[in-house]
């Protein structure tokens, strides 16, 4: 590709919107442009590092056995209905109605089409197993789209659904994917763990996110560097703490903590480490009747330690609070504590509750907790002397950087990432809500076991500029960059020699299958160069007239601060050589 | 690919609401399926056609130098309503509200986008011309959706816009697209013909449409066999009748026609040529004060051979019919004629009108038309004598087969087509509604000229089929096809040495580069080869016992009735032959 010939739009400055730095450099870059909130164009530059992405993912999910379909952006609410994703979904399902006044929605992902074909189409058990995927415009209609192509609104997204015969065989398929997504994402060429994550009501371990690792990720992403232990913050296990607990030394007593109500307070006010307070989160259940009315509701007392912070997804696995909870209303903490929020605490209830203890807490002595009267709490606090043993202990917390690792081999670490990829194990979810059968080899209909499996498509560029960039621009990945090599001629305009040169090394580098692009622009060096190190193509050479009377080129790469003298005989095997891994 | 791996799913039948064939055989062949009026899933087989018209497209697109692009799906309606397009196309745009009640659509095309992208980004002459382009979902909702890919509501299409800084380099760009469109419809291997289309109100011959030619074509295509002339039926001109005006040689007589209110009825009752009749149409223009509300209308009879048709969009360019017209009321015929539609006829006015006369009509002798009395035709009616030379004379109508062609190079015949290609100037309609400069080299801002080029990417395949198919099914050009080679072994689970000689072939059309399936489905010959002979792959080898034995398989090409014995290691090479064109 030449310049002259391509679309080149960089900007100085970023615009105000762009708050983190993948939207400001893709803008100013010309890779993007804003249309509406949440809605961009993808600028040439920017397409070609997209079309990138797709060829790899294509690649792989091809080498993987899955078969590519493309299912329609515009999907009538039928379909939704089947499976009550129509209502359920609420304002993020972006809804349509035609000029009959039909319902239809935009997809935001396509379970229920594929779930559709698949109930048509794979009739008996010798068909399966099978994997259908698309790399397909997608729309949520987000409530504050930001952040550029990392939360837009309509997007590109690659899905893939398995449907297998049973769970056995589904599991297969979901790890056939999930090799794959390695293939894939060791292919982009960008520092990145595929993390545990929590699978909600289905169970089992079978749900993995593919995180790029960036300080600035919005996911807490939890791995083990003795190990190869990764998940993220919902899943991440924190594991009862090893050894007794320590016999009580101290009596338990009242102690005055005015205007206190943290445990961060208390325990700077009393002088003791936090990890010594406790605190007392306060839950409810309902149970409704078949009108839906609330007819009775229970209160729950949830025990972590005061530095640790609560993990909603543990908790929404503690039995009992596994059909949903909430917050208990100040009335139901009033009853139940006769005090308010600040002082709570497990001793000298007015009306029993449900205990559960995180097992942190479970093996603490000589704790400290309200005591049920502001502006008191109480020290010293002591299982089975004071309180009953807890009965029932639990996961209830976030980790924290240092904990024991799950399995066992060191200590657990926290890092950020962003989520570009998820394999899902499905199971009959929706082949059941719309179904979908097929013979079994008993003669019997069955219900596909079923794996979805996406990859952010229009997401992946910007985690990978979070990830690689520095106060110059982007700095691409070979295998993601939009051209991976570009030759930069000085004084074009003004020496045939430079000229000549730059053509004829074009050619060649063309000839020899790189991705080239030559600047025949006519810019200034300082331009020309701004340019692409804010567009951030891996790999220049540039072509003075000095150097050529000496027979030579420079090479530079992106990451490097200076450049190479190089033969100009030799540049070709040169990047054919680096770009070759 | 093997079938195993892939999704092979034909059907029998055709679905009732399937009413052309390549509708009927693209369902029938697994290549789409309907999920709504309209609205198909691209299935893999289906797909990988698509891919195919895909990619010759985008080779031959950035060739010429257009330069690709994605514009969103959904677009807010703010740059619509610049163009006033989001009031004027109806009910065909897809209008939606998202969560914030903010108005959107689902493009049609992008003409609004992209010439919001040129105003921000060509912002000087130096920068012109720009091609840019995308291959991208569209929605147009269709009143009566049907004909499957051949008319749907959602569908794929290439949208290419150019930017110029004047009329001539406009005009350039646009010659530069109509050859790249011949290069890629070339490539498409299929029979095609590039007519002359009507551009509106632009003026000048800068439109022209793509045709597949095929008997079920919507479009009536004129061509001279002669030359290379062709055009639409809109656009084709009639010339006027070579030669003076016969004289006079009959009187005019009011003759009865009792029932006869047709001008076959009447030619037949008096046993004259259809061609010697003359039929009147009663039209009406309007004009609006600034309210809307109509201030004054006029009259028009418009005057055609018994034996012709009226063109509209040529009657929409005659001088006072060019801002609109509509049909006469009951009133208003009434008025001027003082008799009921089917006898009307210029001569015996009870008000004055506006005459417009077609071409051939003027040059008439002895010609009939109605009485402007029920049951009455004029007979011997002569210009000059029995009224006066008509004072307005156009080209009213449609050609028929054996007018002499425009280019006076011979007859023009008639064929039908499917359009799957157009390209138009369009000139400064969106840039000047949109307010998009660019500073020209005199220094001042100057609107762009801009051309549209669209192909419909998932019409041309359904174009394809309706040209090339047979009673078993389709028969893909070799560009075209989902796969160009099918390997069919007979009996490959009983007999090893077919099992092994399939798969080493198999491997070996795989190594030459060829686009090859796999038939390792274990089905019976003859429902295998119906599957490929529906599905339509151009060639097809298969491979047996018998065959083997002799160091032969059979290849035969889609088209043929009979195959053709080849030696085992001589098919490759035969392959590579005929697909290397």
């Amino acid at each position: 590709m030449k310049a002259s010939q391509f679309l080149i739009s960089t900007l100085k400055e970023a615009p105000a919107d762009a708050e983190v730095v993948s939207h400001q450099l893709m803008t100013r870059a010309g890779m993007v442009k804003k249309l509406g909130a949440g809605i961009y164009s993808y600028m040439p530059m920017g397409l070609r590092v997209i079309h990138k992405v797709e060829a790899i993912v294509r690649e792989e999910m091809n080498r993987a056995g899955s078969v590519e379909l493309t299912m329609p952006v515009i999907q009538p609410a039928e379909f939704w209905q089947e499976t009550g994703r129509f209502e359920k979904m609420g304002a993020e399902l972006l809804r349509i109605k035609d000029r009959h006044d039909r319902d239809f929605v935009v997809q935001p992902t396509s379970e229920e089409v594929v779930t559709d074909i698949a109930r048509q189409d794979f009739r008996s058990y010798k068909q399966l197993p099978k994997n259908l995927y698309q790399i397909q415009t997608k729309f949520r209609d987000e409530r504050r789209p930001r952040f550029g192509l990392m939360r837009g609104r309509e997007f590109i997204m690659k899905d893939a659904y398995s449907f297998d015969r049973d769970e056995a065989a589904a599991k297969t398929s979901y790890q056939v994917m999930a090799e794959a997504y390695r293939r894939i994402f060791d292919r982009f060429g960008l520092r990145y763990r595929a993390v545990a994550a929590d699978s909600g009501a289905i169970g089992g371990d079978l749900s993995e996110e593919f995180q790029v690792i960036a300080a600035t990720g919005e996911d807490a992403i939890v791995y083990c560097p003795e190990s190869d232990y990764a998940a993220n913050m919902e899943k991440a296990e924190a594991l009862a703490p090893a050894g007794p607990r320590p016999g009580a030394t101290n009596p338990m007593v009242k102690t005055p903590t005015p205007g206190k109500s943290t445990c961060a307070d208390v325990a700077a006010l009393l002088g003791v480490p936090l990890a010594t307070t406790v605190k007392s989160l306060v839950l409810a259940t309902d149970e409704f009747n078949e009108a839906g009315e609330i007819v009775k509701s229970q209160v729950w007392l949830l025990l972590l330690r005061g530095d640790h912070d609560m993990n909603e997804v543990k908790v929404a696995k503690v039995p009992g609070l596994n059909a949903g909870f909430r917050f208990a209303t100040g009335a139901e903490i009033d009853a139940h504590f006769g005090c308010k929020p600040g002082y709570l605490g497990p001793i000298g209830l007015k009306k029993p509750l449900n205990l559960v203890v995180d097992r942190d807490v479970a093996v603490m002595a000589d704790w400290i907790c309200g005591a049920n009267e502001a502006d008191f709490h109480m020290t010293g606090v002591n299982w089975g002397r004071d309180l009953p043993e807890p009965a029932l202990v639990a996961d209830l917390r976030n980790v924290v950087e240092g904990d024991a690792s799950p399995d066992g081999k060191g200590r657990l670490a926290i890092e950020r990432g962003i989520e570009v990829g998820h394999v899902f194990y499905l199971g009959t979810k929706y082949s059941k809500a719309m179904n979908a059968t097929f013979l079994g080899e008993d003669g019997k209909p069955a219900h596909f076991e079923m794996g979805c499996y996406g990859i952010g498509i229009t997401r992946l560029p910007a985690a990978a500029i979070e990830q690689n960039h520095d106060e110059r621009g982007i700095i691409w990945p070979d295998a993601l960059a939009p051209f991976t090599v570009v030759v930069c001629p000085i004084g074009m305009d003004r020496s045939p020699e430079v000229k000549a040169a730059a053509e004829r090394l074009y050619s060649e580098l063309l000839a020899a299958g790189l991705d080239v692009i030559l600047d025949d622009r006519g810019e200034r060096p300082g331009a020309m160069f701004a340019d692409w190190e804010l567009i951030g193509v891996p790999h220049r050479v540039t072509i003075g007239d000095r150097g050529l009377a000496a027979g030579q080129v420079e090479y530079q790469h992106r990451r490097h601060t200076a450049a190479t003298q190089v033969a100009v005989g030799e540049v070709v095997a040169l990047l054919k050589g680096k770009l070759k891994t």
